[in-house]
């Protein structure tokens, strides 16, 4: 990063997600972000690929979080959760971000494409997370079950965390989600 | 259909799904599948949009027949034997033909903008799901958390289905996957 351009990666960032919400995705051009950001496009194209790379630059921080949370477990943890606390340690990483994670959930949830895209994303999650799995001796199918069912956790609780006005913690939001889960295949 | 198409639709997705494993999706043109069919493109083309229709032309059949077997379920049914049975009804549109799915899904991972749409189509179908158990008075998260869990039911038992030699019953496997799912979430 030149030395006149402080934090340019963040300002990018939040301007375009502001464009996102003001105008819609499709709507917004890299010249538009850049302008709102005080840079030039030139640096904009230093920061990220496209503008749907704005969206996207958290996911391979979120899956390398959740793979070494799963390498590291405990030995002998219940791979459901070993999976279950790898989501919390995901979700720490949008701890504190919470309006800005609103809009770009607004801005994909507005958007095929971008739709697309996110579940792709939430899809590799879940296979690197099975195969983290079975790295640590869980078998098949328990390790794809408990791999699947984390994502859901972190969708749900993610889905949660968003509406939920009073409690901003998207960890403890994923906790709540697992113990009713157990609920929902407990024999009742 | 013409006269002199008997089962065009038929011999079209036969020949499509051929064509795909042998020379790769992208490889594939509508002009091969029809030459292969014995039919005409603009014969392909009263059939099916494009190429790739003709590996996602179930989903909206699918989806019918789950979100219709969560409505008329028994009134009390937990959630998620609701949805673990509306899966099962699922399956049963795909028994019979798992040599026909071994392909498709081979044909599917091998291409990353078909693996998208697959994911998105099971996306989908989670969301229709949580919306027919909202119907039946299911409240959030539980509706979403099931709905989700049924589609990990649906696609480990798919797997399940596809790679075991010996139990040909796709929907056996989304039961055994639910009591797996249980052993696992269960207190252990």
């Amino acid at each position: 990063m030149g030395r006149w351009e402080p934090d340019a990666r963040g300002r990018l960032r939040a301007a375009a997600i502001e464009l996102f919400s003001e105008r819609g995705f499709d709507q917004t051009t890299v010249a538009d972000i850049a302008e709102r950001a005080g840079v030039t496009e030139r640096t904009f194209f230093r920061h990220f690929a496209d503008k749907r790379e704005v969206l996207f630059e958290g996911s391979q921080v979120l899956q390398a979080t959740v793979i070494e949370a799963i390498a590291s477990a405990e030995p002998g943890t219940p791979p459901i959760e070993t999976v279950a606390a790898a989501m919390q340690a995901g979700a720490g990483l949008l701890q504190g971000n919470r309006d800005y994670s609103r809009l770009r959930a607004t801005a994909i949830a507005a958007n095929p494409s971008l739709h697309e895209r996110e579940l792709l994303k939430l899809g590799r999650l879940a296979a690197a997370a099975a195969e983290a799995l079975r790295d640590r001796g869980v078998a098949e199918p328990a390790a794809s079950l408990a791999a699947q069912t984390g994502v859901t956790l972190f969708s749900v609780g993610f889905e949660k965390w968003l509406t939920d006005g009073a409690v901003d913690d998207f960890a403890l939001h994923i906790r709540e989600s697992l113990a009713e889960l157990k609920a929902l295949t407990g024999d009742a």
